[in-house]
């Protein structure tokens, strides 16, 4: 290091004798190198092995190994391509939300219509038809979507592409809420289709669904494949036991053996309560159309199809799509058919209903509804967990959200996405109580804007690009942008008051603060990375090192000794309360015969830290390099042992981390137990 | 540091050129020294002013600003000496405790008796002479420890010198566990004399117990003297009132005219409960001697007494003693004549009813009493305050306790002490209901403990010293020894199972606690302190340097460069989660054309800490020598802003705290606001 201060742009030319080392140009360097400790590898390249994975310590093992149990073992990289899938395990995983609308869409729409009375509830099969037709658009614009954007990432990156920055934070912030939203909502209705048949739950619905989260986070945390095997077998159950009720019923009353209606024990009042106006039928339609949500999933989630993506992805929602019509058709054509009327008390739900009508509550056919539409819902709500992580990854590596999300856990899960939606999920679902009809207002906003987004972003990508086939596919998507956008503005509008405020007042705010954060880390960024072509290490001179020393023992001898391995310009500072302290601890240093200058600071009001700083500040002021300050620290054996030692070093640590252009080196002592074999 | 390995004991006899230095033998070496800063002297002593004190930024400020205005401003170490007192402020500060009993003794004694009917009352008085015989005694005694041990430390000195460590710790334990009752006692007899005449606060006497606690701990922080004169005219005011109040009745009785007893609403049964049997009468006699607590502040607080310490310590104690006995007598007295009997709620104490019957409830010269009587108790709490924080630094400089306990605050006072006495007296005051008569049985353990263990500890002194009058001091003493120790054994065996036993199975607990931290300190003492006549500074090579890079930015750039500049033994490494990434890194690396060497560690499970600690114990095999490991560490300007980057650096710091022979050093780059300027 000698000579470059003069020289402050050259290597040093020093040569230093060494133990092992070898000739670097006319240097002569020590060799440092890696030597066993569970890493394969050599010549500047290693491999870290499983084994090398798990933290020292009788904790680190224990923790391990119960995280091992919970979630199962580590994945390595290359196991990422594996962790696709075809389209019977997607369809489970990534149509199930929407499939499972199925459960309460009917009911959604009915309970407005009810509030006109039982003549209005006529209304619903055309609601229903309505949807299905938006959903048909949906899914023909999709399937656009999917082809335009074979490697995923959905309404964000078409909308980030396609009508810039603003707009792709607008479909992220809405879809982020849809899918804690589709958590909660889903748990909420799962719970509620047991509750159908044992009522004695409904109290307790609200620890029972968050237990279900606690579910779903750990299988999510098991990683994607594992999930869609373990969920794939009762969303075909679901489909099953649907299939078989809508022919049973069906059967029936083309048989003219029309089933009289199971009536719920508080209904909606016969005469109804308000009149039946526009508004309540486009209300009743924003509460039907919550049967679309979940229907973007499978856009966002191309990338994990597997190969041909796109085919299998496309495939994929259509059979969705029409296994939902299917369903949602057939349940509401026998509701209407049969005459079920809602539950006021949100205890047994209209699909619970119309199967007890169609098979009877004693049938095993019913029970067999009941717990596959729990579990379907379950898995709908399983799809948050897979949406949710993946979009907050790609905001995160857009530098969009806080790079956590975008890290990828042992069993290549998004693990900090997952504990995050699990968080805000189980929030809202308390908040709500529970209660499906609570929760809907809220939940097809996001669904709508972010489809309405994506579409037009499609038109815009059509008439820029104009690609073979270009004109179909713009009209296509127009007129899905047209009726997703139409339905956004009567959600909007009808549901408002009823809690759709929170989402519009919520998404402009989640678009600031994903913006906030991109700018910090933009600003980062800019201060952190090297500009021009050639960096270059810079050369720095050695640096000025204070040791502040209490007394002179071995841990100060320690701390001296690496100060003066480190640099020449070596100076220790004691703080002394009295002069006559400060004058023995003088002597005591001058018998220790260094060639380290010592500087005593008296301080005569015993503050300790507060007069460092101020020395350090005032060493500073004579120099521009920066300060090096060497603290010497005991470590105890056991934790609790660190109540009986004074703070010190600690807070002048924390005082010395914010200070400019100051470098903080901790020398530990550690305790050793041959000083207590020494004691006897 | 050349050639250090090879000759470890000499020091280096490098020559370096620098700016600024001088020689010092063959050596050349920088000169640093401090300049401005608020710091005085030079030629390596300075003296920190006031102004160095206070924190840097608005928040320091604020604080301290705050915090003047609270406890007063920064006292000098040199004016410890003028913070003494004379008997006339020395008598409200330390003996205010004992002669505030007298509020209190006389009904504690009447509840025992009373629980065998109206006339056990009439053994009030005998038991009344007995504590002021046994009161006699003991001021007989402590003026011996006064004399034999002018610095003070009272029971616990004289214990530890006269019988041993153990013995010490038990006087120590009694006591400390006797300054916390006496705040909780003395708070809570104080709110009791204002709910006497305000019966409507009685429901609020916890809370209003903890603020007064809040407010001592206030007056106890800004340190002792201004608490005396804060409080000196109370206590006079106090005995102003007795003597009137004695005077009025004594009168009265004198002349016949015998005042009517004024009757709480809910008195104990006249005919009594229990039969009136020996053990009974000494239950009554040990709740008595409550009277005697506190008596042994002064013996304990002589160093705080102006010169001459002793003879002024002796003339407080005398005075101390006659001022108790005649209040606690003529109390006591007028009680048994007038006819007064305890309050079974508690809310209005026998004193109140004494004052009330004698000059009557709307006299000025009965709320005068009440007054002065709530804030002579609130003057006893102090002495607790006094006593506990000189005992536990006594304690701490005799490594028994945390020597947090021997700091001595900005205003001279032992913060941390009073801070713990508080938070103990608080949670006592809450747990026991804030009731006098629930607290004394815990109470008077401790003060008998204490005595007998010092007076016994003092009879065995005179044996071994033999000096001029040692005879009468032995007789002195072992009377006064038999006599407490006779009191100690009646109050722990009848008072064991109202609470007693508490404090009989907390102090060997206590005294274990602080055995095992002594020998703690005595352990890491070993390990620390310097054997050998003549210490060295040890001679290190330079260090193995590792420095861990994550990319190759600006932090990652200075932080190499110290490496570099604190040794030539640098190695980088760097962790990829992929065999591409790590041979991309290694590509703009060589870019650099640094002369530093670096390993890439491939990470297939994506953790970084593990393989990163793995690696560096695969670098410590290779050699013997301190690992020393930089971390470039990205500094921002916000808390908040945190949350936003990577928590690595700090898991590895946790992670390599507990490492043996690892040293850190955390290179911080703080963000800079030019950077943010030239975004513009």
């Amino acid at each position: 290091m000698s000579g470059e201060e003069e020289r402050p742009e050259a290597p040093s030319l020093e040569k230093r004798v060494t133990q092992a080392g070898r000739h670097v140009g006319d240097r002569y360097v020590r060799i440092v190198r890696p030597i066993g400790s569970g890493l394969r590898g050599h010549g500047g390249r290693y491999v870290a092995t499983e084994q090398t994975m798990v933290a020292a310590g009788r904790l680190g093992r224990a923790w391990n190994a119960g995280l091992r149990v919970l979630i199962g073992k580590r994945l390595h990289s290359e196991a990422e391509a594996e962790e696709r899938v075809g389209v019977a395990t997607g369809l489970p995983i990534l149509a199930s939300d929407n499939i499972s609308s199925s459960a309460y869409a009917t009911e959604e729409a009915m309970r407005v219509l009810a509030l006109a009375g039982v003549g209005a509830l006529a209304l619903t099969m055309p609601i229903a038809i309505a949807v299905v037709f938006v959903l048909a658009i949906v899914v023909l614009s999709e399937s656009r979507v999917i082809r335009a954007y074979p490697n995923g990432g959905g309404s964000y990156l078409v909308a980030r592409e396609n009508h810039g920055v603003i707009a792709g934070l607008v479909a992220a912030s809405a879809l982020l809420i849809d899918y804690v939203l589709t958590v909660a909502v889903s748990t909420a209705a799962g719970v509620a289709a047991i509750s159908s048949f044992m009522p004695e739950i409904h109290p307790y619905r609200v620890p029972i669904g968050l237990a279900l989260i606690a579910l779903l986070v750990i299988g999510n945390l098991r990683g994607v494949r594992e999930a869609g095997l373990l969920f794939a077998a009762p969303t075909y159950a679901y489909m099953l036991g649907m299939v078989g009720l809508l022919s049973i019923g069906l059967f029936r009353i083309a048989t003219g053996d029309v089933p009289p209606a199971a009536v719920p024990p508080d209904p909606f009042d016969p005469a109804g309560t308000v009149p039946l106006t526009l508004l309540l039928v486009l209300r009743a339609f924003a509460s039907g159309s919550v049967g679309l949500t979940g229907s973007e999933a499978i856009a966002n989630g191309v990338p994990s199809f597997r190969r041909p993506e796109t085919r299998n992805a496309v495939f994929t929602l259509v059979l969705m799509g029409t296994i939902f019509s299917v369903i949602f058709l057939g349940l509401t054509y026998l509701a209407t058919t049969i005459g079920i009327r809602p539950d006021q008390n949100e205890i047994e739900t209209v699909n619970s209903m119309i199967t007890r009508s169609v098979v009877g509550a004693g049938s095993p056919l019913y029970l067999f509804v009941q717990v596959s539409t729990a579990i379907i819902l379950l898995l709908a709500a399983n799809t948050g967990f897979t949406g949710f992580p993946r979009l907050a990854s790609v905001l995160a590596n857009d530098r969009f959200m806080p790079r956590h999300f975008a890290d990828v856990g042992s069993r290549l899960a998004f693990n900090f996405g997952i504990a995050s939606l699990a968080v805000l999920a189980a929030v809202i679902l308390a908040a709500f109580g529970g209660s499906v009809n609570a929760l809907v207002p809220l939940y097809t906003i996001g669904v709508f804007l972010a489809f309405t987004l994506s579409q037009s972003g499609l038109v815009r990508r059509w008439w820029r690009l104009r690609n073979p086939g270009w004109r179909l596919s713009m009209v296509i998507n127009s007129f899905g942008a047209a009726v997703t956008g139409t339905v956004l503005v009567v959600v909007a509008v009808t549901k408002f008051q009823l809690g759709a405020w929170m989402v519009l007042l919520l998404i402009p705010l989640l678009v600031a603060l994903l913006y906030g954060i991109h700018r910090h880390y933009q600003t980062v960024q800019d201060a952190l990375v090297l500009s021009g072509a050639e960096p270059r290490v810079p050369v720095f001179a050695a640096p000025v090192v204070i040791v502040p020393i209490a007394r002179l023992d071995r841990a100060a001898m320690q701390a001296l000794a690496f100060a003066r391995s480190v640099s020449p310009n070596v100076k220790a500072v004691h703080i002394s309360t009295s002069r006559a302290s400060g004058d023995e601890f003088r002597r005591r240093w001058e018998r220790l015969g260094t060639d380290i200058d010592v500087d005593v600071l008296e301080s005569p009001y015993r503050s300790l830290v507060q007069p460092l700083l101020r020395y350090i500040d005032a060493i500073d002021k004579s120099d521009d390099r920066p300060i090096t300050v060497v603290l010497a620290e005991f470590v105890p054996r056991h934790w609790w042992e660190w109540l009986l030692h004074s703070q010190t070093a600690f807070r002048l640590k924390a005082n010395l981390l914010f200070r400019p252009n100051t470098i903080v080196i901790d020398v530990p002592y550690h305790f050793q137990d041959t000083a207590d074999l020494s004691r006897g």
